[in-house]
């Protein structure tokens, strides 16, 4: 049974291996009539491209999208709109070391124990180059939020032991962009690069966290019991390659929190009810509040590194293997546009869902 | 558009509100043949309910379950499992001070924002009453699960400052029903029901951390990309009431160390290709690997004190209210049933779905 | 997997063995907000109900729907809304006889080849008792689709030869109800009634065709390829018990003509866009285009017959049986308002997948 | 709300306007290792595509298919199969005069009442091309049936009033191939083509039935009770474009027979529980019995003629439209492999589910 569509009314089904023809996907369930700027979505997918910067995998790729279906001179149809990106730069590379091999921490071994069959190619279908398709779609998502006045924003909050120690209301979004490992905060992005490259000379890798904050939402989003807004943006941040934990507001530091230091008092704040706090992160028994919801989700540090390590093959012999081709040291700079991505698809989700939820909304 | 329905294969449909008639249940999708112990599911229901601990509301509900359909002589008839609780202790109460306020970090906002109509009683459908329906379709997957040798337990891991050190791999998980906080260390968990009745004294109250296992799961569960195990485990303990955070494996420890540390070593060991560590916490590539399975999730301190708040009621004016009526200081200990519930569901719905996976596992 | 949920926006989802506690069901992604008329509710179910005339079975079966979530005050919530109605008059009916047995033309066989197990009570799951939760969750829909000012009636067009000529503009609504068949065409009627009786006395049984028709449907329901608004339709008459046909506006009399002869010219009429026949039956490339809806679904004649049958039991043994019991002969008038409640249910979903169609529908 | 997924397991989602870049689509859910002939497919896509005889249109498409993704070395991997086709042969043409215009029974009309923009290229999304992508993954779910035994095939039985009098079991279906309009019996045959030939002469259209065969599907295929077999067949079928009516075995002919008639007695044959007849189409109480599964589909004329219509444009004003340009007089027979695909896709996804019905069929 298929686990290659997302969401509920605005369903995005994706495809591709990492090294067969191309990679893309199917958003179904876009209203019509959105204008859609196609340079817009080509300058996502250029963020989460390889070759970005001095901190990140050196491959020359350039990934344009082609649009096959549902959109009409720059306005969506109200039809599905299909989107691919062909594959390059992958004939020359020799994969036939990786068939019999399991290589630790990746998808290998599962994969192979799953369906018996497996593209070692660069990945397959557990490359990462799958969440281009995801990124396409989710700048689609972007610009249908815009419509509402949203705003979808992911940083890089910690490399390694190097953390940000401000908190997001302290950030400056524009300063996200001009960080080559898209941190805000010029000292802290610098030790990180110069912890990256420390990193790369060891041969090793690191992983990372990402702080998203998503403003604007109106209040209603969400549909308890099980899809809760924070469930459904968990589903989503935990289905990308190399998350390993998600906390929404408070998240993990609420558990050391009284329930008198955690609550969020309401106030009235220009003319409308508001918080005072938001330990919430904007959600509460599943549903926006209208404050700002903000999340934190943490990577693991990148599993193909240039050491030795000790594995089995699949007649399970020891084996000693070595990472080789040009790989990340770390990946989490470039999942920001990832990250951002699957929370602009679940609030659109929600955005057309919660427009069911009350007789007073329906148009008649 | 309902958010009552979870699952993909083996759905539950929930619904109930707190002080409504029932609530209750359809569990769809199980398969004919299934010998179901009735008793062992109002055992599970019992250990949900208050009243069972002297450091839990002492409010004296019995929860008895009644199955409607889809079970005859002990044995599922592959057709839907309906079920329901009926709602008791409730006319006595006046609910009235609460119709025009919003308590702070309740859902009582929100509810009323959505829908323009709630049911007050007892926080209506936000409840976590609702939760008695997942424990019911739980215990039933658990008996599913069982047939082929998989486990699930949970236990408390924090409350508050206080933290059990120990890893999964040290407890024992007998001890975790004698501790009245599920804790399966006596030390702690004295420390723990310490901690709760000071807390009481004071009026406030605590939040906490649980720790689940699975074990035994077979090699191949989870559907890339979007429905990944990890993914789909994390929406599931996430649409419980008060979870914050979820994190797999090392979690957000990950954030901190390098590859060569966090890669899991593949060996053989008793004749199967295994791990020498398990820091993936037996998924890789979003599909289970065999290791065991582990994952903690952080729930928030209980949001009724019985402390003066601030707040605002449905005209905006500025208000003070205090909690009233019998409330637990925390909830975690009462939340191990629902978060082994939750696994036990999903796992159970992906062992139907990597049924379908390979051509050589189906039938003809 | 089961296949016990009904709609994509609007899901029922139903339970119930005929004989065992009780058949219902949970309707969920129902606006909160509509006013629900319970009497109504219970009217329908009253309309299907079997000793309601001297035609239909005699049974005194006194069905009450009990609700036992999701309305408050009369009002729709916005949560689901779970419903029952108790099984009663069942355990002096001695259905041994049937454990070992294969009825002719009933779901006896393949419900034990598939599941293995079955409750021979009454048919069990394969009852059309069942149908009493989509005449519950109809009557809902019913009144939902009333605030848009949509109509839904249907009525007997045939039992075995008899048959009304009348197109259903030439018909009375209000005389639908006044006759025992639910034929409303006295003549007609009385004929039907007489064939009834007749056939009654033969220990045989009657099959034949119902006409529904749904008035004022707003142009633009339907969701295109899959979700086609007749497709849709088709699917839910289709699954209703006995039903072997559907066709929606000419259906198969379209066969037979030429293009010129069955397309619907455009005209304006009250200046707006109309056709001047409607051979589309009201919806064309899968969405309504604002005029009648209509479609007519076969009965096949009632399986049980007073008559000695040739079968197998559960060894493959030659087996005579001959039906007990009491039974209709003709279940066509019954099924007139399930068929009723399944377009209803259609409809309402549609209405509220259409609302998110278009960027200038959706509420900002 | 998209409606271009079709299927629960086994899902299909397609995309694509007429004289946009492509159409194709994503099947999802297909298990790995299945053998995947692609010049079968590209067979059943020649099938399908005017040009074929001298009695559908004359366009001289070549519809290729791309496989993107999914197949490697012809084996399924488990992962989505992503497919295309280019559409070619459309800048040519001039558009323009439809942009304004309603044409008669064809969507035009409520495309642009629904969503408030279309693509009137060709039809856009509402044009049988979209088909393209049904026959695709329709001639992969054959191969897929092919490995359990199943066959499925379709074959014209009516055109006008032109109609095959030989009933499904009188057929061989060898002989369908040989005819250019798909009907199995030469002297039938010769006729429908006469029919077809004069009625171009004419300038106007025809209809016709298609009878679908699917043999040796194993018993207890469909899951009741609203995706019994049936009922998923019809929805399948439904959805083509310009069917007007299903039915299954017996269909509205069961209306006049007597259940002394229509019952299908048991019997044993060859070792194994049959049935003497076989009215109930295959299916009994939704779930496959064993026996042939046969249905009948009517298809409308062709909504485009070569006569002169009334109709309005979309500024209400009255107009004269005549169809231009290369259209079929009669569709059916390249609907052939259209319902066979459809057949094809269900029958595979039932099979998929209906490994889940049992506890004694999972592997464990």
């Amino acid at each position: 049974m298929g686990g290659n569509i997302n969401g509920r009314i605005l369903t995005l089904t994706t495809f591709g291996e990492s090294h067969g023809s191309a990679v893309g996907g199917i958003l179904d369930g876009l209203p019509s009539g959105l204008k859609i700027d196609l340079k817009l979505v080509q300058d996502e997918l250029d963020r989460r491209r390889p070759g970005q910067s001095q901190v990140v995998s050196s491959r020359n790729e350039s990934d344009k999208v082609e649009f096959l279906s549902g959109i009409l001179d720059n306005y969506s149809l109200g039809t599905p709109i299909a989107f691919l990106v062909r594959n390059k730069d992958s004939k020359s590379i020799d994969y036939s070391h990786l068939e019999n091999t399991y290589r630790p921490s990746h998808a290998d071994f599962t994969y192979e124990k799953k369906y018996g069959i497996r593209d070692v190619r660069g990945g397959g279908r557990s490359s990462a180059r799958e969440t281009l398709a995801r990124v396409v779609a989710g700048a689609i998502a972007r610009q249908f939020l815009s419509t509402f006045g949203i705003e979808v924003y992911a940083y890089v909050c910690s490399i390694g032991k190097i953390r940000l120690s401000k908190s997001y209301n302290q950030v400056i979004p524009d300063n996200i962009e001009s960080s080559p490992v898209r941190c805000p905060d010029k000292n802290v992005s610098d030790k990180m690069i110069e912890l990256i490259n420390k990193t790369a000379g060891e041969g090793d890798t690191l992983g990372g966290e990402i702080y998203c904050v998503i403003k604007n939402v109106p209040v209603g989003l969400g549909e308890p019991v099980f899809n809760k807004l924070n469930a459904d943006l968990g589903h989503a941040i935990l289905g990308i390659n190399a998350v390993k934990g998600f906390e929404i507001g408070s998240g993990f530091n609420a558990v050391e929190m009284k329930g008198s230091e955690h609550n969020d008092s309401f106030i009235v704040k220009d003319g409308k009810v508001s918080t005072e706090t938001n330990l919430s992160g904007g959600i509460q028994g599943g549903i926006s509040n209208g404050q700002d919801i903000y999340f934190k989700t943490a990577f693991k540090p990148v599993a193909t590194i240039r050491k030795e390590q000790k594995s089995v093959d699949n007649i399970e012999n020891t084996i000693i293997i070595e990472g080789k081709g040009r790989h990340d040291v770390c990946v989490v700079p470039r999942a920001v546009p990832i990250v951002e991505a699957m929370s602009a698809l679940v609030i659109a989700d929600h955005i057309l869902m919660n427009q069911l939820s009350n007789m007073d909304n329906l148009r008649k």
